[in-house]
């Protein structure tokens, strides 16, 4: 059975007597709307860990867009089942409420990685971010949390975070789970229309290319200029970045002299859809 | 013996397995040069823990003026001493690049209580405090921190950060220890002249006269305009505030139907000293 909690001195009080006993937590925030990728996250945990919590909070903090709030998926129920079937211990399910009370004042900033990309189309996202982040992991008291790779830029902006406030936890990234068709999985794909679900692929297809026409030595502004050509050529209206960039950093890439990863924005419909592979 | 730790990696090894016995910890974050109020710290966080790190961290984060961080005392070998005496088990004192290692990027920031007064005159300082106690209390895993009110917006803005953040401390708020003759311990008292020192209770005389005006039924503003007349007749060079606050938020109190805290920083030749009390 997984146990719903959704306060955070429930929570406390249960973590407190796993800790006691030796156990270590393994956690998954996530903002619910469960594929695939959630749950290899969770099955993750479950090997890494004596007991397991995912987290489910839409973080309003993070939105910087409020019709992309308000369309948010949202099926706890659906979430809650496939949980089950997972073996996690806890679902914690914390309202706004619970999360931001009344008189809340703190946040938590991480300048550097969460500048470019997704820090620039979406301002104050990963403040949001950071600061939901620190608080699930003070809330869980966990000494291992799980991330998907899908949001390269997360991983790293939350791998700064954990560095830089000492917080006593290990973050372990996990790759990216994909359609049979390249589609990275993503909370969003449902609210594609039949017809763009068809084409999203293109994205990762075009990254592809990119990323190996890169390898294969030719120059990357070219590579890069052609990968974006073909994703609005597929039916995209548009394309917010596709970057070659150090995969750590986040800065700007020109060569291949240190690991790199090539990572994407692009709107298909109503939908913003991102992507990231290594090259 | 109270051992001396430098690196943060070893001081969570030594915490880790205290914890693992199950031992509460209790911290005491100091920026060295400690006096009487310090001890008294250390005293109440041994009286209230298992065991006790005492912090010694001139944090170059949350000084606002350089001068005042150059001039900031410190004897570490006199400070281990007395730590010794009050049968303090860790001093962790981190140089500046163990804090603060290349590449950090982070930033924690309290709105609200650390808007006025300190805030308001010392531009970026709770900033440095709010992400140098959140790396502290994660550092130390402690279990309790224990505070002076000598530092009373500081402890305002602490436990708001540790509420926010759901970090799992609880804030111990010590009082002020004080001079035969009134004025509040400080490590900044020791850069007072003998003449600068022998007039410097003027400040805490000046608001008590106040507070008994204020509870006696006097105008607020008539009595506060006469304490900043006061510490300004008895030598000092200015007066930064001196304010009636709402003891928990921090915003100007007219009367006294709640909780209320006088709370004042007035600068005596080179050095600025605060103070506060309750009303």
């Amino acid at each position: 059975m997984t146990e719903v909690i959704r306060s955070a001195a429930s929570l406390r009080e249960k973590v407190s007597a796993w800790k006691r006993s030796g156990m270590l937590v393994g956690v998954v925030p996530t903002m619910g709307a469960l594929h695939d990728g959630h749950l290899s996250l969770a099955r993750a945990a479950r090997a890494q860990s004596d007991r397991v919590i995912v987290t489910i909070f839409v973080n309003p903090m993070q939105f910087n867009n409020p019709e992309d709030l308000k369309k948010y998926p949202r099926d706890e129920a659906h979430d809650l089942a496939l949980l089950e079937a997972e073996g996690v211990d806890v679902l914690f399910a914390p309202g706004p409420e619970e999360v931001y009370p009344e008189g809340f004042a703190t946040k938590v900033s991480v300048a550097g990685v969460s500048g470019p990309m997704e820090g620039a189309f979406r301002p104050g996202h990963f403040d949001g971010v950071a600061t939901v982040v620190t608080k699930l992991f003070g809330m869980t008291q966990a000494g291992r949390a799980f991330f998907g790779e899908k949001d390269w830029q997360q991983v790293q902006v939350v791998e700064r975070l954990v560095r830089d406030l000492n917080i006593p936890i290990r973050i372990i990234p996990c790759p990216t789970i994909r359609e049979a068709d390249g589609l990275a999985m993503s909370s969003r794909n449902v609210r594609l229309t039949a017809e763009e679900r068809a084409l999203a692929p293109a994205l990762h297809g075009a990254m592809q290319g990119a990323a190996a026409a890169i390898r294969g030595g030719a120059p990357v502004e070219a590579a890069l200029g052609e990968a974006r050509a073909a994703v609005l050529a597929a039916g995209f209206s548009g394309v917010e970045y596709l970057d070659l960039r150090d995969a750590e950093t986040l800065e700007v890439a020109t060569a291949l002299d240190r690991p790199a990863r090539l990572l994407a924005a692009a709107v298909l419909g109503e939908v913003r859809l991102i992507d990231n592979i290594a090259v």
